[in-house]
């Protein structure tokens, strides 16, 4: 995610960094200690056998693979509510949150195996990675079911580190706020994997339900993407049942329209700003706030074109564009628009409440901002 | 695995139940707790979604599915090498344990969806339970699709679960000793990734060869069911490193002899009582060190032989009664059958230098002779 008005660095997503006491921002700091724990790991699994290094290197491609070290971001943001930058226990704070994204490595591993999806971010999936290896050793076996069942047990491995990483440094705190802390992150692993289970089931049903959109945003997005993270940070730190509070609904709203302008940006996007392909998302037949709005103001019509257009693998560019008729024309695309920045806007008035450090303020404004109003 | 020896009760593993101080095997200890946490986890998801029920009840009937809950079986009774029956803490060893259960359930629900072996125990394995949960919605959406990412997504949060469990119960313990069983928790998590993955590069390479059985069985097997368990149990109790090193040994030595066992059971065993159809190991070309052997001490015919049936899933009964012909000709089935009576011997053995409590002492002699002397 991008940054247009108030975050001038896309890969941070942290607030303009002159403004930060320490030089190097949170995302660079995760990267070293994913690099680092990888570094052991690498060194653990080549122990037991040569044989393990190809797991080893799908795994760093994995993790090491430029994300945008979202989660980790807002779990060092919800410590920083509480903790002035460099205070007692940030380090283990951020190796902690690096854990995060162990965890969103494992997410993606599974989810690209699952959907078949062949690249993630301009590189080969870990399951391709493990089908080409199979096809360079000249061995007998089916690449493919090779690929596949490398990326299961690859994404099995990425979360017991997850947890190891994450249980290893939150332990360093004191015990009550590490506890605290676990809690959060065992809601997180839960969340997602509910979210993405309703997700399947409301792609399944093929309903056009507002009210069932919302929900699968709510925990594969919003909880698992920006709440839980934050509230691990801030729970890490000691934060207030006030500060829970405020950071509980701020994450739900940020997360919500993080997810919406990302919807619209997979209708509506430039392809060259997105790098995805344009209408990829109503050929996969996604159920989107965006879809269902339209679906329930539609007339016979436009109904009609819906229905049949959204799942079609085949779409043409023509019958993506007259389906972007049909969502405009409807009030879905607008509504959408509108709802984005009501979103981000509550979630920036909530923050008052909270009675943050001054630069966490700022940079969780900053976030909310560039989640709303990014381009790509 | 059921015991034909020393061993009357084949659900519980445990010793002879008069002579113990409980009254309640510890398999049917696991097998509550584990049923509370399934409850407790159940009004999670439900208290998320109504939706979720699905999913819930897939979670119960893939963990509380009649398992023999080895692993939970060695943990306790490493526990009880050092501690007597009933001392402060067993009840926490034991909720840690079935965490163990939850790790073997993962393992089981995803092996499950990457063979395609559509049952478990004689139930339908998760993957069909979910594509079948899909055909009776009458939703559009494939059934095998949805059925395997619901495997995966399943197996993930049972993966989560576990260590939620395990580190809840052993955080009751005094910290060095729940610090050290967690260290041991997190190796048997890497090491059966690691002899999975081993297995596949085997199976792949379709080499014969006895080395890498070896290794597969070790890390595969012998770390996973037997070692690492044990040495979680002796760790909790604060065992020396002299017990450690013990079961160690131990551990490997019963896991191969245990593995062998099966290896031979497979291809010689009585299907009535294995419950699985004779030569299904051979046609699906398991690297095992029987046929590693056999293909060693084979003459040029009955390499031919081996090769050309290893494998091959259209091997017929005929075919089948040939490749036991040549494993037997070879000596390598009676090779394999003293290797399993050394083991299992050397490993009863060691047991006297470890300064067991009696009780225990007597539990692993009779696992041992158990797991080497099993019929099914």
């Amino acid at each position: 995610m991008s940054a247009t008005v108030a975050d001038p660095d896309p890969t941070s997503l942290g607030p303009p960094a002159p403004r930060t006491d320490r030089p190097v921002p949170v995302a660079d700091r995760v990267e070293a200690e994913l690099a680092a724990f990888l570094d052991q790991r690498t060194a653990q699994l080549t122990g037991i056998s040569a044989d393990l290094s190809v797991l080893a290197e799908v795994a760093r491609a994995a993790v090491l693979n430029g994300g945008k070290r979202l989660r980790p971001t807002f779990a060092y943001w919800g410590w920083r509510c509480v903790s002035p930058a460099g205070a007692a226990g940030e380090d283990e704070l951020v190796r902690a949150a690096a854990g995060l994204e162990l965890l969103h490595a494992c997410a993606l591993v599974h989810d690209d195996m699952m959907d078949a999806s062949d690249t993630r971010r301009g590189q080969p999936a870990a399951h391709v990675r493990f089908g080409r290896f199979l096809g360079e050793q000249g061995w007998a076996g089916n690449a493919r079911s090779f690929g596949a069942a490398g990326a299961i047990l690859l994404g099995d491995l990425l979360l017991s580190w997850s947890e190891e990483l994450f249980t290893a440094a939150i332990g360093c705190l004191p015990s009550d706020r590490a506890r605290a802390a676990t809690a959060q992150f065992g809601q997180m692993r839960t969340e997602v994997v509910a979210g993405q289970f309703l997700d399947m089931l409301a792609q399944s049903r093929g309903a056009f339900d507002p009210a069932e959109a919302l929900r699968v945003i709510e925990f594969k997005t919003s909880k698992y993407t920006v709440q839980r993270p934050l509230l691990v940070g801030a729970a890490a730190a000691g934060g207030s049942p006030e500060l829970i509070s405020v950071l509980s609904d701020y994450g739900v709203l940020v997360g919500e329209a993080f997810q919406l302008r990302d919807d619209l940006l997979g209708v509506f996007g430039d392809p060259t700003r997105t790098g995805k392909p344009a209408g990829d998302d109503l050929r996969e037949g996604k159920r989107t706030l965006l879809v269902a709005l339209a679906y329930q103001q539609a007339d016979p019509a436009q109904r009609e074109l819906l229905r049949a257009g959204i799942g079609d693998p085949q779409l043409s560019g023509t019958g993506v564009d007259r389906l972007r008729e049909v969502l405009t024309a409807t009030g879905a695309h607008q509504q959408v628009e509108q709802r984005i920045l009501a979103r981000a806007g509550e979630a920036i008035r909530r923050l008052a409440d909270g009675r943050l450090q001054p630069d966490a303020a700022q940079a969780l404004t900053a976030l909310a901002r560039a989640a709303s109003h990014r381009t790509s």
